[in-house]
């Protein structure tokens, strides 16, 4: 199970400010907190900074550098920003991420070829929104093969088929679930990934959904999450979801987060 | 989702004592508290007081009509004793269980014939366990042929492929996991049941066990459950799991649950 670790996001009131007062200690804090966690790619975003993307992310490359050995996911859609941060970085990153809308597409897939990149591609084109398991497929498909044609190796491709807030169509999740599914079995040797926070969205205890969504995607054959590795309540989820999805030999996983005390 | 609510057995210390002393009141409160959380049947068990079993059973069922409207699913591997609780009960009952172990079925099985009742049957023959999906899947299949026989409506028929201690096997969650989904797909209109505490035996933390396995089987497709309505933890994720399966129209159901402060 490959963790990304969500937390240094500009959209992130804490770490907007920190950003704009160049608070590196801040940044860096929560870079140690998540590789200690579990993180195996620290995701960094500075989205919000129009205009000042690049520069900020920069900013922010280099002080989690500082502190973490954990390889980086660089997280924009925008093809310059990641060409620039590619040579920025210590350990072959992942990029975070592509879609089937053609700019972003030629703009971003040369670079994570040449690089031997990870890559997260949604399943989002630049027609109407995929909703249910099949249209995910379909635009999984699509992905599959243009990536494969870049010569990029499906072992370096981590589709999220996206999921859609509960709140609004009470069958979204399961759309999300059947397409891990689907997609797993259908493109041997891919991976699939996915945010958690989405799907709660407009629902009250919003963190119950997400761990129940993260727990069900678990046992459908998702094999990367996009999550806080310090929420000790999702991490003791994630851990028990291995064990019952019979991904943890001998729960060993699941007993040393015990013995940790990791388990909540 | 129906709801076995499993406290009153006297496998539990604290209900062994109150048949003991014919603690009514004991009895009576575990009744109503599992009434008002959301049981849907009341189990009655007096397994352990072998001899005595049928006398303690119906002491057990007075007392708890007494106070519950619910029906109740009448817990015991012995065609006497069910037989001689079946005129006792105010209300069509559920009977646990049923096997394929020939003296069982055919001690039973008339019962629940002649008085149309819910039955558990479990995937459990005279041969080896079975631990995989596929042998669970089989026996299923003859649980099926011989109900129908009996001309027992499917309807009727909750299936429980049994789970095994992850601590000793573990792809044991998984096989269920998977006979769940099979026995589902396979013979429509059949319901699906299953224990939840078997599965964490030998392991830490156990109700985060518990809790992961209840979401993962209802998201494969599980509707009926044998649990403890009353845990709070676990009633919350019952909630949100049939929530994130697509089985609760506009979440109003989590949604309830939340406004009577039920969300753990």
């Amino acid at each position: 199970m490959l963790i990304i670790a969500e937390r240094i996001n500009a959209s992130r009131k804490s770490i907007s400010q920190a950003i704009s007062s160049k608070d590196r200690a801040f940044i860096q804090n929560e870079a140690i907190n998540q590789d200690r966690a579990g993180a195996d790619y620290i995701d960094v975003n500075a989205g919000t900074f129009v205009g000042e993307e690049a520069e900020k992310l920069k900013w922010i490359i280099e002080a989690v550098q500082e502190v973490s050995e954990k390889p980086l996911c660089i997280d924009s859609p925008d093809p310059a920003v990641i060409k620039a941060m590619v040579p920025l970085v210590d350990r072959t990153p992942m990029i975070n991420s592509i879609t089937l809308e053609p700019e972003r597409m030629e703009g971003i897939l040369p670079i994570v070829a040449e690089h031997k990149t990870k890559v997260i591609a949604l399943c989002q084109s630049e027609a109407a929104m995929a909703d249910t398991a099949d249209d995910k497929l379909r635009l999984a498909e699509q992905l599959v093969k243009q990536v494969t044609d870049a010569e990029v190796p499906v072992d370096n491709l981590y589709i999220d088929p996206l999921v859609y807030p509960l709140a609004t169509n009470t069958r979204s999740a399961a759309a999300t679930l059947n397409a891990i599914e689907k997609i797993m079995k259908e493109f041997p040797g891919v991976h699939t990934t996915c945010g958690l926070t989405n799907v709660s969205h407009g629902l009250p205890n919003r963190k119950l959904i997400n761990r129940t969504f993260l727990i069900s995607a678990i046992v459908r054959g998702l094999d990367s999450a996009i999550l806080d590795p310090t929420d000790r309540q999702l991490y003791g989820t994630l851990k028990a979801a291995l064990a019952v999805a019979g991904r943890d030999d001998f729960c060993m996983g699941y007993i040393t987060a015990f013995r940790e005390g990791r388990l909540e």
